[in-house]
């Protein structure tokens, strides 16, 4: 069965129009990376989201966090909050290999940049996490060093979706989720810009899927007769990217919004599911080192803002209903089969 | 030169009275132990505090933090703040080893727990940080899982303050900081309470440096002639314990007084200071799986708070002053001296 | 036309069942009273929600807050987050009464106890608003004490929903708007509990509406031919009572699900939308003075949590569409009628 | 007894230089007016704090709120968190009349603006306080729309300090507080820039004031035989201003630096007391409507924050200090009298 995004299936989310890749890396100078283990009862990885081209650490982009429901472990949201910056790839991988992933981010950051704990202080790594145990033996620790630096190394702007890097063993509503991805254009009179969103999509019970309203989850159910487990374990990170000059603040209103994109899925952010949303800008680079000048920069108006709202929140939508329609059915831990909603495409959607 | 603590040079911090070790571990069943690195370059450590003795997984701890200063990369405070608990011993590291702290710290934990990515999901490390670059060479990324072992596997009751785990390589008020210890008795009608507080203190500029209010700072600056580099680069970790039954909400309030000892030392939460809070409270153990019954629990009235206030400022007032009096004089690694403020106790203060 | 309410128009929000009232006041003790300004260009009024029959001062509910978009003027939260309790009445009116509310509910408050400002401190008014400015002529400030007198007064479990009270003169998705309620039972081994939710809506655009999963909204729209000035300038209020025994972090969570209800509707949070949740427990009352004994109270533990997420995001919903079905057109200030979506239920839904 | 400020008294505190007047309207275009209700049980009054001398509703400077301890019913935070603006003047008054305040300060602001509630939503009133019921006969709800006015329209540069406006029946230290301001100089390479903070102190117990480090208040104490009631019912607010071009994101970091200044004084911030401060930066005005085009912002570098988190904490204390030593002696509403700290500086400090 040939996988296709939800756009390919004759399904529009939303109003807003997509970039040219309907994806986050239609965001000038972002760049997506994976790394996929495959092999037995491994099925995880580690996914890289690159800010822009050059040296993160010395020119940073504006950066914030949103915390929807915090039963997370994602590291680097403390920095994020109080400077208002990201300085280092985001990573995305397992709940327990973010030890790992954190530590070979760290240093990999010191690789590149000879200053950090010599002349500049340290850096601030930004690592999210799923946890995927239900169809990744996570006990195995299985990412690595070499794991990491594959995923910054090969990343670029065209990138896979589905089960593949840190989506590789996830699971959504009672399918088989992982990595997904959309953006849009947004339109100022000064030119356009662009937001994009990529999911690592690892929460919700089947029952609750909905597509463009319809209530698609409940057909599949009826039709997979063994009963579910339906408590909602799983999480999902957002990573929201722009070009579109806006502070810090701004950024946290607008990725706020994932908020909506997640809840029109079916989502209710159930009790156990970390539901975090990272954001940055890279409309102004912020140098690591002041010259004692003043900064200048641009912000959009607030009265201007709410196209990002829509479009964070379209862009999610889509983003995940990606991550399911790309990810092929597997067989979980326990050797029940984790099915793909690509499946129920033709007669349900 | 016999290192005293503040206690024992005759000056008393506040107006409460101490518990028999004025340390962390006069709450029952707390726990600290190290791992001290100290060879050549390499002066770092880890410290781990076990909230206590029995598996703080099955029965975890009520916990709150506060993020005064958010310059740092402590990890696992958006669970805390979501789920109001601790699940994990908490350590204290060099922030470039926060990332291979978390890695070691999952695996002890699944170690002890075969239910962890199982049966019952994933488990939230507690990892805090501070820069200790002035005096250890960061970069060498020393710190390895036995170092973590260590530090868990050797906790007591009786522990050491000043250079030790991560202790090891810090700097405070232009002095040589570390680990330093204090706590208080708290006295209700149906019996009595102990609060505790432990530092890892890294922060400060030496011309501000108060004991008791007096300006020991100054004093000893125009002693030590060579211009200093009065920027304030440091961090500093609080963690407070106690036995007093409260709820998260509560807790959080009583640890965010450790700004107030900290102020009172001469902190003025400098830019580049992460000021972090982490609390717990042993008084309920908290089971990690629900028998669908209520869960019963104890907490003072709002109004019977303030003792608690009081001692988490005091303790944490004295605890700073131990971690400097405890720290014997280091070469770091520009050659330079990091004097003692034990050098100077007996003439200036 | 008959108004009905949206479960007696045949559709099913949501799958838990709803209580006998299907209103707030299913939570035992509630209750809401109203006064409703209706003459000429002054069409507002004020609400009230009593948490319990007895005295809210000395027996306070547990409280939390939670503001999605605070583009909104909410008086009280700061108080409610501090120490996690509610002691007054909760206000809704419109944005520029919240002075004459405040004062009008200290004054009511003052009375009823006369230990305020004398033996025992002050009090935390609970006043929230939104903007009625396209019915109403908000600049005559036409709310009077006399009008919170009356709305606290007359407060009873049977209520009114609709264009009554606060809800006069709201506005929501281009329709009429105001007061809305609904309720769901949750099941415990131990018995059942009710939690409850009454909201101000005046938010969202037409196109956007949505009613399970149906975009009523688009079909309504094009049958009103003249272009809609498309500004999401409105708010929400959402309340959420229980009696469910729960922590005020606990609670925190459970409201924060009135997002996913909001999202349903075909909200996106748009930039003047200030969308802010007020909740409360009554299953503990909290004394307003300590007897320097413990508290004693009952918690769900966190694992049973997810009903109550459940049933606030479907009372949520619910009760948006309520408040929606209840209102009958009206005139606005410019002279444009603004349509009851009972017009359309007939023939569009 | 002639009132002296603490400066006056020969005793500087901090290293920085104050501005001209050593007060907040040392920031160019600051204005102070107070109202003040002296007569019978009456003492109590309005303070108003004007950001600038223009329309503040069409130019809006930037804002930030920190709530240290949230135990107060401070108005308008919720919309300066979220937008980062500020866009009415800032109103102290005592906690019993903040629905007053409110009322007509909305009313003060629909009259100078025409497009409020008709062509551009409503206005976030910002409204302070403190309890004032040790001295002030609080129940009678003294103060009415004319004392507001009074305080908006008598506004300066020049203002008193002590038992005026809303500081006229504040208590401070067990010792007479109310109104106390001063000033600090930024000095940048493009320029000098001025921090200022205008205080409204009513917190904390006599036993624990300190001046720059010397335990004043045992002392005075020591004198004042009568057991002192010594609970910290209080509350302070915290107002600063600065014409230093900093974000909404920067200046909270900036304001909550007063805790510094404020536990240098004694405070533990206890826990009847709302510890609340209100920031505002000049800079950049931000206009209230849109032209569609990108607002061009200057920003200092984080790195050359420092001094403004000096200034912050320095000025707080010194402020402080300032708002005790202009209060004169008052006889309390049971008859005890209420030092003032100026009848002990000269033989005690």
């Amino acid at each position: 069965m040939k996988k296709r995004r939800i756009r390919e299936s004759g399904i529009k989310i939303g109003r807003m129009r997509p970039g040219s890749l309907n994806k986050i890396t239609d965001v000038p100078g972002v760049k997506v990376g994976h790394s996929t283990l495959n092999e037995g009862s491994i099925k995880t990885g580690v996914t890289a989201i690159l800010p822009h081209g050059g040296n993160i650490f010395t020119d940073k982009v504006v950066g914030a966090s949103c915390v929807m429901n915090g039963f997370g472990k994602t590291l680097g949201t403390i920095q994020i909050n109080e400077l208002g910056t990201i300085e280092t790839p985001i990573l995305l991988t397992n709940t327990l290999s973010i030890g790992q992933c954190a530590d070979s981010l760290l240093k990999y950051m010191a690789e590149q940049n000879p200053q950090i704990g010599t002349t500049t202080g340290t850096v601030n790594p930004v690592v999210c996490e799923c946890n995927d145990m239900v169809i990744n033996n996570i006990r195995a620790f299985a990412i690595r060093e070499e794991h990491v630096n594959e995923a910054l190394s090969t990343a670029s702007s065209d990138f896979l979706e589905g089960s593949v890097g840190a989506g590789t063993g996830m699971k959504c509503f009672g399918l088989k989720g992982g990595i997904g991805s959309a953006s849009r254009i947004l339109s100022f009179p000064d030119g356009n810009y662009t937001l994009g969103v990529l999911v690592l999509s690892n929460f919700g019970v089947l029952q609750n899927l909905q597509i463009n309203g319809i209530p698609v989850g409940e057909k599949i159910r009826a039709r997979l007769h063994p009963a579910e487990d339906d408590r909602d374990r799983g999480s999902i990170i957002v990573i929201v990217a722009t070009d579109l000059p806006v502070s810090s603040r701004q950024l946290r209103r607008i990725i706020r919004r994932a908020t909506i994109g997640l809840a029109r899925t079916g989502s209710f952010m159930g009790n156990g599911s970390g539901d975090i949303f990272i954001g940055f800008s890279t409309a102004t680079l912020i140098p690591y080192q002041s010259d004692h000048s003043l900064l200048s920069v641009h912000e959009i108006y607030e009265d201007d803002i709410e196209q990002a709202f829509n479009a964070a929140a379209e862009a999610t939508e889509e983003a995940i209903l990606n991550s399911l329609l790309m990810s092929p059915a597997v067989v979980a831990q326990n050797g029940r089969i984790i099915h793909s909603l690509s499946e129920f495409m033709d007669d349900i959607v």
